[in-house]
């Protein structure tokens, strides 16, 4: 050969010596961001300060609350603050459902005499009107078992649903998925049967004195009948009592479903500097369960989507599409802000691109669960395998499953969701409890978390999803 | 060709599928065994219960002291009771220290008037013979500033360290690694140059009134200063008031180092089928500093030890190799016992061809530290990594770097090494401080440490570590 038929090999192999060369300067580029955001997470987050303040100064806020109106106004503020190029409240109806002054429970007549009982009414149910009913106590350990028995074993009676938890799952939201319709469909099914109440074990990996608290399924206008969770404290006595003979228990709860009022997501964005069209959604819900502090559920998820903005302004990265944080409203007992901003999203000229929930806890992160539309899916996935390099040392992975309750009405659109994954162990020790509170938060543990969204936000906003 | 010319193509074929088979079916068993060790340890794990006991019934216990004797009793116990095959003590001498009834420091004069300090006497160090010592502070950012500064501002003086915790590194051990050698070398430097006594800023992620203990580098019969770690919100407060203006101090200690006594490493082993000679080695340290109740340090890494031989025999696997849990005495002041049984060690007939120690806590483990001689190391590497598919859907990973301080002593004999990496945001909240409480442990966070020891231990066990 001669040398100018060198020529096209040679440039082939310059083109690819240069493509691979720009390969690795780009890794090493996006490492550099990557290292930076979470340099900045360990050494300057803020969010840790936030989430005191929404926790001890505000506290626990249900949807139509006034610490809920509190918390709109302050989480506005902090988007306000930072100078974020837009922030507002976006109205919607909300389900207002108040617990009422006075709730009790206990056992009257037992083996082991009369004791107290740990109890919370469940959510949006209505309760005895104050006064007491009472009844015998019908115990089963399943929904299925409820379902199998004899309606007149059940009529006039107090069903005890006593499920354990499913320990046996190393995600524990698997366990809580295995486990929670014991709350969610058993007071259906248990009036169906003719029960007069149910009492519920709760739904926790946690055995103390705190009930857990929780949403029931009520059709629209459905006579309903009162429903409790209880503590594991409780619920293993009344069952080492029914071991032993008949219980009975009195109950009394003056929750009361009021209608809808208004309620607000509150949303803050930055602009997008070349494609401001497309929107990259990062949300938590700023309602809680009306007890403890909502801290890991969900006032973490708030900081983290806020902050996860911040620190990429704090290095310097100027975004090409917006970044929009929204807080969304009455995700515990409702939906109905991920509803109304769905309704938004659909009509809205913009392209929401990608959708990142923080509902699972402010523990160290572990990494993403993705999902999207069936057409959707197989490029994302193979868009974010590609960033496993970048991301593994940092001990984060993506697993296909479920992105969140509140962005999960994006999926249809087209939009692509991915919801954080912290480390779940504890998550469900306080979950909906009064053990939710500030001081289970680790600083170190929730900004990391920030520092992961804004990582994965980072490679989203630069390299899209598909 | 004709149809015989194929046959040494079809035989090279069929066994190159009968070797795969053979392979998918060995990892597929090795995924029921591992799953079934996870399952065992999430549903029945008994760790969580043991360190209850060791923690909230006998508490702290450094070498020396009566709790400890009491843990060596309580411990092997544990393993009598589980029908070990062997259950034994190893004698030897660990230095006897003992802080003494009263301790106790304040600024007695500053821009801010008088105020107490939160203060713990380093280990293995004299305090000031029951007596005040009282002196000027003065604050040096780091052992080089200290180094380079001049003697005659140092003579006399009280030197105050004041270094923070190295917060940048997503490892807390890596930040502890960089931040310590202020409480190791501090109070030699200082003393070299004239100082009269130290107070070092706790090395800790966590800002409250607790100062966390510690040892410090004493030559033998090197003269000595008193020695102090203090709170974080005593460092910041003397460090602001001396931004206004010069403190003097008072402090007092009746530390005192006794010499050495008795201490005992607990030993419990069950037999290898066919390799008994092999040994690996499962360790933790049964020692703590003297506050709080050594629950995270190191009873976590006892407990976790103890049950991940228990968990291997409660699911049915006979482990061809011996396995050995060894809870070493003196790992906070002196590392006797870890030196005891190297010497031991390397004067047996038996081959250590694995030792794994857990001493970073119980919280989520996130994979394992692998160490080996140069020789050793890179088999170790290579079979650890075909091990990754096994043991990534349990999150854990393999990262080169330091085992442990108890079973390090052994590397030089060829032994491979590994350490536990459990999540690290934490552990430096609560350790060698008031704060290292049994309530800091999570059961399904310490319970799922065991189950990765044990499936570590199970491979190493059937394919060996090279």
């Amino acid at each position: 050969m001669n040398q100018s038929s060198h020529k096209p090999l040679l440039l082939v192999l310059l083109l690819f010596l240069c493509l691979e060369n720009k390969g690795q300067a780009q890794e090493k580029s996006d490492s550099i961001v990557i290292h930076n955001i979470y340099h900045s997470m360990l050494t300057e987050g803020q969010g840790y300060d936030w989430l005191r303040i929404l926790c001890l100064n505000i506290g626990h806020r249900i949807s139509g609350s006034e610490q809920l109106a509190r918390a709109d106004t302050y989480m506005k503020s902090i988007m306000d603050s930072l100078h974020f190029d837009s922030v507002w409240l976006q109205p919607c109806k909300v389900p207002h459902w108040v617990r009422g002054k006075e709730e009790e429970g206990s056992v009257i007549s037992s083996p082991f005499g009369s004791f107290p009982i740990d109890l919370l009414t469940l959510g949006n149910v209505n309760g005895t009107n104050g006064n007491f009913i009472k009844g015998q106590i019908i115990m089963v350990k399943s929904l299925e078992e409820l379902k199998l028995m004899d309606d007149s074993r059940i009529k006039g009676k107090i069903v005890f649903i006593n499920k354990p938890f499913e320990e046996a799952h190393l995600n524990t939201f698997q366990g809580y998925s295995n486990t929670v319709p014991i709350r969610s469909s058993g007071m259906g099914l248990a009036m169906q049967k003719g029960a007069i109440a149910i009492l519920v074990r709760s739904v926790t990996t946690k055995s103390d004195n705190h009930p857990h608290a929780g949403g029931t399924r009520i059709e629209d206008n459905a006579y309903q009948i009162p429903a409790f969770a209880i503590s594991l404290q409780s619920a293993d006595k009344i069952a080492e009592a029914l071991g032993k003979g008949p219980c009975e228990v009195k109950l009394k709860s003056n929750a009361l479903y009021l209608g809808l009022t208004d309620g607000y997501n509150v949303i803050g964005e930055i602009k997008g500097d070349s494609l401001p069209e497309e929107i990259i959604v990062l949300g938590g819900h700023i309602d809680s369960w009306d007890v403890g502090q909502g801290a890991h559920d969900d006032g973490a998820g708030c900081v983290h989507s806020i902050e996860a903005v911040q620190v990429l302004r704090r290095i310097g990265y100027k975004p090409k599409r917006t970044l929009r944080v929204v807080l969304f409203v009455n995700e515990e007992n409702g939906v109905a802000g991920a509803i109304q901003y769905m309704k938004y999203a659909t009509q809205a000229p913009e392209k929401h691109i990608m959708a990142i929930e923080s509902d699972a806890g402010g523990h160290t992160p572990t990494g993403f669960f993705i999902d999207a539309r069936a057409d959707k899916f197989p490029p994302f996935q193979s868009k974010v395998n590609s960033w496993n390099d970048l991301l593994s040392p940092y001990l984060l992975k993506f697993f296909p499953g479920h992105s969140g309750a509140d962005i999960g009405f994006l999926k249809d659109m087209g939009t692509c969701l991915a919801g954080l994954a912290p480390d779940s162990q504890r998550y469900f020790d306080y979950h909906h409890s009064e053990n939710d509170t500030f001081d289970k938060v680790n600083k170190r543990e929730l900004h990391i978390g920030t520092a992961a969204i804004a990582s994965f936000i980072y490679l989203t906003d630069k390299y899209g999803c598909e």
